[in-house]
Parts: C-alpha cells; structure tokens; sequence
C-alpha cells in the first residue's frame, strides 16, 4: 500500500480521467469515444456476425421471396416501466409490425438518439433488454448507428427500430382484406400498455400494479397461420390509438362495418379501476402484446383455440364481427343493450407511449 | 362584406379554431390529427404503391439475392444549410452507406421524431427535399413513421432513414479488402459538408460561401463497377470524422498502411481557408458526397477516368496507396517532405453533422 504515486498524492502528467459512466457529447463524433461506446456497451450484448461486419451496412441473405419492411421511433417515457423498456418495446413493436404482415422477421437495425448525459447503466439495461428480446425472437440486429445530442434534446434517449421479413405466397393478411361475416377476435385483455405507462410516468399508485403487455406476438402468429392459413384476412396490434384506432382504420381500408360486443371484450379490472379514475377509455389505451385478427365465422373456433394454445394467447376471445352495413364505421353493442360509435379520436388520450 | 357572423364579431360556437401551420404535439397520436399529418404532408411528396399500402410494414419484392441494410439517424444542426437540409441529406446518407457495400439501394424508410411547434413550412421543405433526392434515385421510401416530443425535447426534428439494397455476386466492396498496392482514391474535394454546417451554425462568413457537397454517391458507383468490377477493394463514404476516421477504420479492419500524399488531397480554397481560421484539419471533416476507393494500383488511371466522367467526379484524384508497413496506421506525407501519422480522433472535431 502507499507505493502507487497516486496513493500517495503525487503529482500525475497527464491528470488522470475520471472513468466516464455516462453519455458524453464525443460519444456521438465517429471517433474513439463512439467506437468504444459500440465496443463496451452495444457489442457485447448486440454482437452478431452481421453487426461485427462494421461496413456501412449490413450484407444479409433472402430468399427468392418478397420480404415485409417496417419502421418505428420509440420515444416512451419513462424509458422504463413496468413490464419492459424503451429497448424491449423498440424491438417487440417493429417485430409485430412485420409480423402483423404475415411475414417472418428475419433482420433488425437500431438507430439511436443518445443525451448528453445518460447514465451508462440505464443504456446498458435498455441494449440489454434489445438483446434478450432480439435473441429470444431469433432475429438479429444486424446494422446500428448512433448519434448523441446535447443535455435536454431527447428525454435521456430515442431509438428507430426498422425489420425485415419474408413472405411466402399463402398468408397475406392486410387491413384491406376484412370481410363481412369475419369474426374479430383479441389475443388477450387489453388496455395494459398504456396504463402501466400512465402508472410509471405520473407516480399513480393503482389498487393492483399494471404490467406493460409488451411481448412479441410472433410465436401467436405462427399458430394462427397453422391453424387457419391463408383464411387469416387481417392481422393487426393495436398499439397507439388502442383497440378502437385499429378497428377505424381496418374498416376504412376495407370498407367494411365492425360491430364490437362490449361484454366480450377482455379488459383487466385493474384497468378498468385506472382508466375510469383518470377518465380514459380502455379502448383507445395502446396494447404493445395483443393482435387483432378477423378470420371468417366459421373458423373463428380454430383460431382461438389456435391463440389460447400459447400462454400469451390465453387470454384471448371472439369480440365482435365484421358487417356490410355501416362501412367505414366501428359500432359497439354495450353491456346495457345500448349501441355506439367508436370514433377515431382527434389527438392524443396519452402522449409519448411508444 | 360585413355579412360574415365572424365580421360582424358575433359569437360562435363552438368557436372556430385557428389554422394548424405547425406540429401539435396530437399529430402523433396515432388519431386523426397524424391521419391529417400523413395525409398533407407527408404523401403527396412521399406516396408511392408501397407506401400507399399503409400496413404495419411495406410489402416489397427482392430478387434471389443477397441484401445490404443499412440505418442512419440524423440530428444536423441548423436543419438547412447550404447545399442541403436534413431530409435530403437523409436520403443521400442512407443510400450512400447503401452503395459502399456494392448493393443498388432499392428501398428506403424513415422514421421522424417532430417537435411540437416544428412550423409546417419548415416540414414541408425538408420532406419535400427527401422526396426529390428519393425520386432522384429512383429509390422509393416505402415505410414511415412519425413520432412527436414536446417543446425543447428534439431541436425541430429528429430523422432516422433505414435503407434495402440488392446486391450481386462480383461486386463486394468491403473495408476489410484493402490489399497492398492498392491506389486510394477520393471522388472529389473534401471538407465541404463539415464547414458548410459550421458556417450556418456559427453565422460565420467565409470569404467564399461554402456549399454542403450532399449528394447521392450511386451513379459513380456504377461507373466504378463497370470500369473495374470486382477489383473495386474498398468503397467508404467519409462522413463523421472525414477522410481520416474513414481511412483508419479500413487499415484497420484489412491489417494494412496506408500512406497519404498531402499535396494530392483536394481541398477547396474556401474550405482550407475556413479550416485555419478555426483550428480544424480537413481530413477531419465530414463529407457527405465524396467517396473513397481503393482499387489495384495498375488499375488506378481506369478507375480516375470513371469517377471524372461524371461531374459529381469531376475533381477525382489518387490521393495515396495501400502499403504493408505500420499495419492498422495512416501516413500523411506532407507538401514539405516530412510525414505525420493521422490518428483516430478521441471525439468530436464538429458535433451534430449529421
């Protein structure tokens, strides 16, 4: 002890650094700061045979096949909440958005908007939970960048995750393809996304603790594409905008009516509690773990039993039809025989929730 | 005149609402108003079959082929400057990095982040100008997304473009293929883009106004591949950290030298004058039009013809070789005989270029 100079107060030339444990303006130049951000902090949760090709981008195979293209920015706040964060939610909602196509991700690319600033453990939480959700779907994240920006100019962090699928002749569900006599079921209870976002950001403590659903919806996918094939007509997660958004814009597309049962509707009764405190309609709350998927009446059997097969199906149930009548127009049929229109809202019921 | 209620200052309700000329912060809330956004703005620049398909992710053909995917998020700082804005320098960056590769871009993303209170004027200018560099290319943007962050939280706005591209056998650019006796070539002067930014930011006046040289780099490309195909080593597009970052990553990643002759390097006068007048070295400074290539020395003159057929190539020159000394190190030879090792820089030398 005592005879490193440091220890005993010597003077030092160079002064010595301070170890850095957050983000900093020169982690974002292109030089030895960013290099080492990809190389102690992304490559080592992120790596891959792709990635560590380090061109400009990213050389990948595909079969002779039309692949699915999907891009999205997450900017959710809190970048953590319960149930996931901004890194599992990046990665989940481009890979149900490629997905809700019929096709198969295959390939993931991330661009980062870093502050001044974060902490290197809340980035290294957030890579980490890209990894594990990259990993546990089998896709690779194979092209990155990023940039940083000074104190204030991005709320800690933001993240672009872009996928690509494979199609294959055979499955094709679109919003355009709903048709009159379809049932329209849900993959489960609805309404948790949102609300645990509403939860984290605002410091509300709910009777029972809301989990974000965030999950991919993938391995659901594949069992309705066995179950029912091609007789898939639409797929879609309801994610910001909620249940009621998804069903304006596939009836629009399709031009077609959707009649919702509202009893059938699977909503947790934590939910419920939160959204009536708050004043919030759980049909416009953005799921982030739940598909919507309309397949004819007579196979509506099969594809639920196809979704309750999987425990992130298990919650799932037949909640309406689709119509000729009222095309472009979603209706509910309420608990107390009531009917009404479920509209699209103007703007937000909650800002900032992917 | 006069007969107007509103003229007459009459009472209305509900009250008229004022012309949206800007993003509010609803426009992206998944409702009507991002409809709205989406609708005015964003397609009629930006539509195409792909796009106009509006799923969850765009549904595009590729042939029996290898693919190269490439993202980029730009956060340049002023959004316009001279030469370019962020959206076309969006489109040229992504479909550059494309190009490095070998690989003709065939589609691209975008994901926006807005700030409330981007003015639509400002939007229009930059979407109008993706759409102009896109079509320029012949590349369409076939999948979108727009997000948006209060007041403060994102510096007007925020863009990160994904790009697709084929590639074909024979033709594989890479950074690791730089072999001795390789010519280095430049596709045109440097330093533009780095300075251009710096002038507008700053509100200096150089004595020369510098432009950005933003530009799609796939024509000279082309010309490269059909004059020396697969002798074409190395292609790099020296953005962040300029001709200096791009040339130490490539020694390092092919294990090789490279020796740089500064009097070949060409560098605009404008540009060398603003470079002295602030402390900066142009070899450092971001480009955003110039390739770098490397290609069999024997093959070097064939090469130079190519690049100076085009105009984006008309200021082409052999800047240098590829050597076997000082593996993973770059060697400046300078105008008065001497030589300097060009290093990474730590950090940044101009942040938020790009």
């Amino acid at each position: 002890m005592g005879d490193h100079p440091l220890a005993a107060g010597a003077l030092v030339c160079p002064a010595p650094l301070p170890a850095i444990d957050r983000v900093q303006l020169g982690h974002g130049s292109g030089g030895k700061l960013s290099a080492a951000l990809l190389r102690d902090r992304f490559l080592p949760s992120l790596g891959n045979p792709a990635l560590r090709q380090m061109g400009d981008a990213a050389v990948v195979p595909v079969g002779p096949a039309e692949i699915a293209i999907s891009t999205d920015t997450f900017v959710v706040q809190p970048l953590e909440f319960p149930g996931g964060n901004i890194g599992s939610l990046a990665v989940h909602g481009t890979l149900n958005d490629v997905a809700m196509m019929g096709a198969r991700p295959r390939y993931l690319t991330a661009g980062f908007v870093l502050e001044e600033g974060l902490p290197f453990d809340l980035l290294d939480r957030v890579i980490g939970a890209m990894a594990r959700s990259a990993e546990s779907a089998g896709v690779p994240l194979v092209a990155g960048d990023t940039k940083v920006v000074e104190r204030g100019k991005a709320d800690g962090l933001y993240v672009n995750t872009t996928g690509v699928g494979l199609l294959e002749a055979g499955f094709r569900p679109a919003p355009d393809r709903a048709t009159p006599g379809d049932a329209v079921l849900v993959s489960g209870p609805i309404g948790r996304h949102g609300m645990a976002i509403m939860a984290a950001r605002e410091g509300l403590a709910f009777e029972a603790e809301i989990l974000s659903d965030s999950a991919c919806l993938v391995p659901l996918v594949e069992l309705l594409r066995d179950a029912v094939g091609s007789e898939v007509h639409v797929l879609r997660d309801p994610t910001r905008g909620g249940v009621a958004s998804a069903l304006n814009e596939i009836a629009a597309a399709s031009g077609v009516g959707i009649e919702l049962d509202e009893p059938a509707i699977p909503i947790p009764e934590a939910v419920i509690a939160a959204c009536e405190m708050l004043g919030l309609d759980p049909l416009y709350v953005a799921n982030e773990g739940v598909l919507v998927a309309m397949v004819p009446g007579a196979l509506a059997g099969q594809a639920l039993a196809a979704l309750r097969s999987h425990p992130l199906g298990s919650g799932a149930a037949v909640v309406g039809r689709v119509v000729s009548g009222h095309p472009g127009l979603v209706s509910l049929a309420t608990a107390i025989g009531g009917s009404r229109i479920v509209d699209l809202l103007p703007g937000d019921q909650l800002p900032r929730i992917c």
